[in-house]
């Protein structure tokens, strides 16, 4: 295997430059605690950064796509066929998460694992074609290992190119029909969790289509027993977006470039980044709780509480975008709000 | 008495907007229903703004400062010269909610209405002083039917201001020392519920110190007993900021401009406003949950489920501010995305 390169150890978090955060904290014109969360998410980013007046204005999105033979097993509502439509949609702009990355002013990159539709080459669509799509997992293992390191490489690229553009954040979204199973079916597998806690809606499946998709999880699971093993839990039911994924979250720790974790899926992939690299957990934060079903169960694995609670359940890194404002306007309360001192306010 | 206005009737919600707005977002190039709440967010303004395509870039933000005499009971952790040092502070930019309006670029007005601490004349503090505060509420009526009148039309005349700017949405802060024991008095008076209920924290009290400013509003809700008019309330146990925000809640509805609510000393100003003038309750949105005790009651009595839970107890507006980027993503998400005609994308 060479996947050496992902127990490389992560990036430093300085100490001192988190303990100055805080005391400057303590001295703004509000009462101690009173911007709560975002006191935290300010000093959090202070140690990764290095400094004392944090930033998040340079973000960094790159949304993986690939699709998953599992799409056979009919486990979403909607056709194969869209995973490339809406790599299209995402290099023309209309998709949700170009939207926001346009609002917010982020960088927006799009890579291609490989779809069975293949848009071909597009603007702002890198090509990084591993096979057309995974194979079934239920029938054998979903890639193999030279599959699994590509994937993950692919995400390492991106954590580069990222820490290139001097990104103060990093969000990984993604797109593939049927990866909510592939999401659930990895949770189960790292978690020990039964699949009808864990399969959701996905798209929109009824409850006799979250049956099926429990009971297709199921069958995958039933031919590895007794192993958790993140790699090859990758490997086994994984798709190329989640490796991926996971890839990008260690080497972007690794780097030392802070991640904003979306939903569902890029929670299961954080789970395995962390199985693999426990130190790049450090390095997360949150974005918000999906309404979809198994997302509450992998955010309390990671012991992770995130910002926001909207019901979002789209998934391209939508929600960590729509999460975005909000830690950059802890950074500004943090480095432009008057000391009790400069504003000559009278303390408690 | 002078109040006839309060009860004129609201702006009307075009419900024809509001339809065309839910028929466009379930074309959009998503799975019905995963952008949650934003989605409603969007229909919701829709119908307020006439439009199919709503917008919330124009954001006015009104702090209304004013003392309460019912600081000399000892209520508060801060003492009582800090308002009117902290309306120097929004002055000179250096306020949690100036940091707030600069990173928006919303709008920021300061309306002073009574400081024991006068700072006077300063740029961007509008001067609409009633009297250097209110009475200490546990002996008499805070204010007088004229003074009541008064915090009323100013907090309607910032609401005209908005409207005359094209302010897609008003956010009304506050700050007066002690004015949590105003608010919960007032929530109190109109709930029916125990001072020990709804008395917090604030600025930073100690249990010992909820439990005495407990019972300083025990005190006050003896004198009057059994009735829950909230004109004679708002006068009885109000302040002049929390009277002016009322105001500006019932104005602002009436000019047909949407309004953001923040945390508990708001909320309680807007559950007097809606007792005052049921009509207006639809121009609400509730931005987030104060950590505040008395909150979560004052949000089920108005059936309020605000958009983020971040622990915020600040005032000044400043949690409303924190969440108007999620108003704006909803807007730009429901106005910029492709449908799947346009994008050319599969339906489930």
């Amino acid at each position: 295997m060479s996947h050496k390169w992902l127990l490389e150890p992560c990036f430093a978090i300085d100490e001192e430059s988190r303990l100055l955060a805080r005391e400057h904290q303590a001295q703004l014109t509000k009462p101690p605690g009173s911007l709560g969360i975002l006191e935290g998410l300010a000093i959090r980013l202070a140690g990764m950064q290095h400094v004392v007046q944090p930033s998040a204005q340079r973000v960094w999105i790159t949304v993986f796509a690939g699709d998953h033979g599992v799409a056979a097993e009919g486990v979403s509502a909607f056709p194969q066929v869209v995973t490339g439509e809406m790599v299209r949609n995402f290099a023309n702009g209309g998709a949700a998460i170009s939207v926001l990355a346009r609002s917010l002013g982020a960088m927006l990159e799009v890579v291609n694992l490989g779809t069975v539709n293949d848009p071909g080459e597009l603007p702002g669509v890198r090509r990084a074609i591993i096979a057309p799509q995974t194979h079934n997992f239920c029938e054998r293992e979903a890639m193999s290992v030279a599959q699994l390191d590509a994937a993950l490489r692919a995400g390492a690229d991106s954590a580069a190119a990222a820490q290139a553009a001097g990104a103060h954040l990093f969000i990984g979204g993604e797109m593939g029909i049927a990866n909510t199973t592939s999401a659930a079916a990895l949770a189960c597998a790292l978690l020990g969790e039964s699949p009808v806690m864990l399969a959701g809606a996905g798209t929109g499946l009824d409850a006799a289509g979250i049956q099926h998709k429990a009971s297709v999880i199921e069958r995958a699971l039933a031919l590895y027993p007794g192993d958790d093993d993140a790699l090859a839990w990758l490997a086994r039911v994984g798709g190329f977006e989640i490796a991926a994924l996971a890839g990008a979250y260690i080497a972007a720790a690794q780097m030392g470039t802070p991640v904003l974790i979306d939903g569902f899926i890029t929670t299961a992939a954080a789970l395995a980044a962390v199985r693999i690299q426990p130190a790049c957990r450090e390095w997360m934060f949150f974005a918000h709780r999906s309404r979809e079903r198994g997302h509450a169960r992998l955010l309390a694995a990671l012991e992770a509480d995130p910002l926001i609670d909207l019901g979002l359940r789209l998934g391209e890194g939508s929600g960590a975008a729509t999460a975005v404002p909000l830690i950059r306007l802890a950074c500004e309360l943090h480095g432009r709000m008057a000391t009790f001192a400069q504003a000559g306010v009278s303390g408690a």
